[in-house]
Order: C-alpha cells, then structure tokens, then sequence
C-alpha cells in the first residue's frame, strides 16, 4: 500500500500540504524523517521520537547490511520489529555510503565494489543486492541503487554517471517484487541542469511512484544546491512525493518546501544535538557556553518537548560538560522537537494560504541570552 | 521529616520489612539505592528510574562540589528540582571520593586537603564543609564526613583515624541545621572487630536518627567485609535505619539484609550495565557474546523492565557492539530493574515470613543460552 495524496496546494509558491500513507502508518508532508543510521536514531527510543512527533525515520542500508547482517534482522522480523518503531521507515540503497566512507570503492556496470570500514572485507553492492537488502529490512519506501556523482566530475564524466545509474535504477525495478513496499527513483546529474534535466527525465520513463533528488548537499555551495534543487523539483510529476536527499538546515526546509519537495533527511539534528549545538526558537544556541552555567530558563521557552518542560540551560550546561550520557539524550530530542515543529509550522502555513516567508534566527537576542 | 518504621521482623534471620518516610516520600527497606553522581544516574531519565520501581537515589557531594557546583545548585533550587527527581535523595559526604580520586590528600585536624581530579585546584573539605555542601544541595538523608580507614591499616593507625571520624561527626552534628533534612552518622574501625565496636559505640553516643557502616567493599575479601558486616550491624540500634555503603553484588544484598541492614547502595548495576554485563535471572549476561548475535529472546524472560519487554537480545547485543548510546540506557535500565526487583522479592519473604535462601545464579542454563 502507497498513497501520496495532495491535500492542498500553497498559494505563494509551489509548496503543497499532503499525506503519504503506507502500511505503518501515515506521513504528513512536508516531512523531515530523522536518521536512525544503525537500527536506533542515536540516543533516542522510538518512545521518545514519537514524542517529539516524528512519523518516518531513515535507515541506513550500507551500514544495516554490515552489521548486523539485513538477513539476521529479515529472520528477527524485519527493521521495524528489531528496533521496535512501528511507523514508517525509508531506506536509502547505500550508494552514499558506499563512496564516502571507502576511497578505494570501484564502480563496474555490475555494481560496486568496496571493502567494509569495519573489519576490510570485500563487498560487491549491486542494484540487485541493494534492493534484496532492503526488502529484507522491510522498509516502508526503499531507494533505487546508483551512483552519486562528486561535485567535482566534468560534464561528460557526470553523464557517464547518470547514464549508468539509471541503468541501475531500471535493474532496481526488475529486482524489486516485495508488497507493501514501494521504490522510488532518485535523479541525479551532478552540478549540471541540463543533465538533471535528463536524468529526470530517464527516471520518470522508468516509472517511479516517488521521486528523490539525489547528489545535493554533498560539498557544493548552498546556492548552487539551492539553485538545483529548484531546477530538478519542478521537473518532477505533480502526483509524486519529492524527496530531496541529505538537505537540511531548517532555513533550507523552507526554501525547498517552497520548490515543492515533500521530504527530507538530514543527520543535522541528531549529530549537531550531540557536539552540544541545539536549534531554538530564537537562534543556535551552544550550550557549552559558560553564559548558561546558572541559567534557570528553558532551552527554548516556546518548545513543548521532555527536554524544555523539564531542565533548564544551567543542567544541560552541566551535563555536556560532565560527558554525562543522559545530555545526548536530552539535546538529540529537543533537536528532534525542534526539527518536527518547524515542519509542522510548515504545513500550517500552507494550510492557512500564509507565506512561507520566516527564517531561521541568526542567534539569540542578547536581552535573551540566558544569563 | 524523618521516620522510620519496622513493619515487620523477618522469622529466620535478623532481616526487617520497614520503610523510611522523608519529605520526599517513602522508601520500602531494605532498599537499593542507584547511584546518580553527577546529578544523573547515568544513561536514566528520572522517568526510566521510577520505572524501575527506584524510590531514592544517591548523590555525591565530591562531584557536586567540584561540578557544577552546591552554590549553583543552591541557587536553581536543590539537587532534586536541578535533576527533576521528586523523590528522596541521599548525598554522601564525599570523604571516599577525596581519597579514591587523590593519591595526594592530605588529613589535618581541620579536614582533607586535596586537589580536583577536574583541575588541579587546591580544596579543603572540612566537616562543616561537608555539612554547608549537603544543605545547599539539599538532600533528604546526609552524611557525616568521615575518613575512610585503608584497608591495610594497621591497629593503631586504624583507632587514630575512627576516632578522628567521630570529632568530625561531632563537628557535622554542630553544623548541621537544615530542618527536612536528616544526618547519618557512619561506622568505621577497618577491618578490626573490637574497633568496628569501638567506632560503633562512640557514633551512637553521638546520637543520630540513622547509621551508616562504612569503610567496606574498599578491596578486602568478600569473606571479611561479610564478617565485619555481620559483626557491626547489631550493635546499631535496633529502631534506627542501617545502611551498608558501597554494597554490593545481589547475593550480598541478601547476606547483609539477613544482618539487619536496611538501605544498599553500588554502582555495580550501573558500571556493568555499560560494559555489556547483565543481571538476569538466569544470572549474568554478558551481551558482547556472540552466542546472542540472533537470538530473538528478550534479555530476561521474567523481567518486566522496558528493554526486557520491548528488545531481544540480538538488538541489544547490536547496539552494544555498534556503540550505540541507546544500549548505555537499555543496559541500565534492565540493571537498575534487575536490581529494584531482587529487593522487592527479599521485601516479600520477609513479608511473608519465608527464608531468604535463594542465591543469585551463577550463569544461564546451558539449555537457556538464547542461541
Ligand atoms: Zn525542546
Ligand atoms: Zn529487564
């Protein structure tokens, strides 16, 4: 079962309010699903992540089928079962993965070869065991298998790449026979619009019940991905979700919301969360800093989760810099929060035919400053 | 506030069935208390801790002090708003960590000089220090500050330092004055019976609503602090509560409950939790093996705890092994629970009048290894 229902169109830009509805359960889009890359969204329980409002949340293939294994967790279930999240889940084919975490990966028309960052065995991840994979995991949506293109490659080199991912991606399709699971199709084409143009193009004749931009946010300026990511969306079919790979910040979250993208993943929440950098409703606040050693406030007055209705400043103040666990806990859910409410805001605007015209503040106000 | 009433006088052993009652409520004894030294037990939420069934925690005031602070604790309102635990708190005077965590402390009349394990700068806790420390963090049951005899001290050395133990105690019965909260006072005499009497004798004299015996479980043999325990325990007053520090292991918390002791603390179910060690009642787990790689039981089959009920132990033991910061809060919690539970069953027998025969068991059945 998949269902992408556009529930309203937003007045001032392309953006639209809609439903994914799959067999755990139903995404209100826009969404941002956070990143559980080892069967756990790092030092969260699902408890906690439904508290902060989370519907969908993203596994990682790659890191999933070395350890521990997508036949063990297939033979315990599947990934909702093992980790105990019964919503949805999306899992990426692992072809990020694959490139940014082995220098030495080598790409033939089968697939790619690589050796695990773990213990240095050798692998070959092709379309076909990339959807196998997945199938086993059980995720809800899965991603078609290809080849991320450096920013850096030339226009030719680029298209060579393209060529071959949707190639893989047509592989992905024949491969593809579990129910109630749905594939989507990612386009790439690098840092050239005319070959995301194409690449739409080859994946939309593919026949895709959802769409991924993917090669964005991988090390090129915000502006080009921007400007990208606002040539490709509407390049897309209306009735599909769009999903745009590995974006963002939540200033980034509006802006492409307002392109027409659906959905969204990013480990900026959980990994900021965890160096003690945490999003608030007036700025980024460092909690490390000693301005909030005896700060009786909240992180942030205006969000309802555990984290800000519980501790001030001054305790997670104390507890990052005792390297106590329990911060993890407690600043990985507010980020979560925080990230789940902006996207609510989101939705609402569209709701209510408001522009979608705030922005992420720069800091807090200094009459604020928690002191 | 501070009462404590025997309930009921165990048939077969010197064990009691009580509860103490302090303004932050009631603790069932004999009690385990987990230990939360810097204002969190590590890896738990107040929530996962009563959860586990936890009706007191204990603090310490070495840490504290240290980081972030008693005056900043002070000043947001206590130990028990700064953490968010509602319920009793005991701090510890922090004598013991002064000499584990300083090969260079320095004793005077005066105190204990040392220096911070943090920094390196120069401290002297006296007894009205420990005494002004654990009223600014304002704990339901305090400490005297004592010092903690070595466990290869000689006779001599051994009566010179319990009876610098009570001036100090003295000293803390001086400067104690906050009203809610209650003193112990704390047993030494080493590892020599007619000192532990001595130390005994002249504590009471001093009069105090509880006792502690400490100065056990510092490196001697099971064996000696079970003999030393079971020879100081019935010299405290019978309508006192008695607390055994830094104990112990489940068999030794039966032992020593059948001595007459009331209140338990250790950091064994915390510390092992985040190695991968297990209680279970099937006996210890270690969650590293691989023999529990595809295991799809839960932890421990009789336990109700929230990993027991939602987790198999393939989950545990990935998460473990990818590092993950969730097994720190799944592990503890089992243990914790573990822990709270082994107390409620010794609570029952002497309740019901049943001997507390049982032992903790030495490992799984072989036939219940979870493979
Ligand atoms: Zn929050
Ligand atoms: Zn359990």
């Amino acid at each position: 079962m998949f269902e992408f229902e556009i529930q309203k169109q937003h007045t001032a830009s392309r953006a639209r309010l809609g439903a994914v509805t799959t067999v755990h359960g139903t995404i209100h889009t826009p969404a941002f699903m956070p990143v559980g890359t080892q069967a756990t969204v790092k030092a969260l329980s699902p408890e906690d992540l439904k508290d902060c409002g989370a519907e969908i949340i993203l596994g990682n293939t790659y890191h999933l089928y070395l350890r521990p294994g997508h036949k063990l967790i297939e033979q315990l279930g599947g990934l909702h079962r093992f980790m105990n999240w019964d919503r949805p889940i999306l899992t990426d084919s692992g072809g990020y993965q694959v490139f940014s975490l082995n220098d030495l990966a080598k790409v033939t028309e089968d697939g790619v070869t690589f050796r695990s960052h773990l213990d240095g065995s050798l692998h070959l991840l092709s379309p076909e065991l990339a959807v196998e994979i997945q199938q086993a995991l059980g995720a809800d949506i899965i991603m078609a298998f290809d080849e991320p293109t450096p920013p850096d490659a030339s226009e030719t080199q680029t298209l060579k790449s393209l060529e071959l991912s949707t190639r893989w991606a047509a592989r992905c399709r024949q491969a593809h026979t579990r129910a109630g699971q749905t594939l989507f199709g990612i386009v790439q084409g690098g840092m050239f619009k005319s070959l995301r143009t194409e690449s739409a193009r080859q994946t939309i004749d593919l026949g895709f019940k959802g769409y991924a931009i993917g090669g964005l946010s991988v090390g090129e300026e915000k502006g080009v991905m921007l400007e990208l990511a606002e040539h490709t969306a509407p390049l897309l079919p209306e009735e599909a979700p769009r999903y745009l790979m590995g974006v963002g910040t939540p200033d980034d979250l509006i802006d492409c919301v307002k392109m027409g993208i659906d959905m969204f993943d990013c480990v900026l929440p959980t990994r900021n969360a965890r160096n003690g950098t945490l999003y608030t409703s007036r700025g980024k606040v460092n909690i490390r800093n000693a301005r909030h050693r005896s700060s009786d406030l909240p992180l942030d007055p205006e969000c309802a989760c555990y984290t800000c209705t519980h501790y001030s400043r001054a305790y997670l103040r104390h507890l990052y810099v005792a390297d106590e666990i329990f911060a993890m806990r407690l600043n990985s859910l507010h980020n979560i929060a925080f990230f789940q409410t902006w996207m609510s805001g989101i939705r609402r605007a569209i709701a209510d035919g408001r522009p979608l015209d705030w922005r992420f503040p720069e800091s807090e106000d200094s009459g604020n400053n928690g002191s």
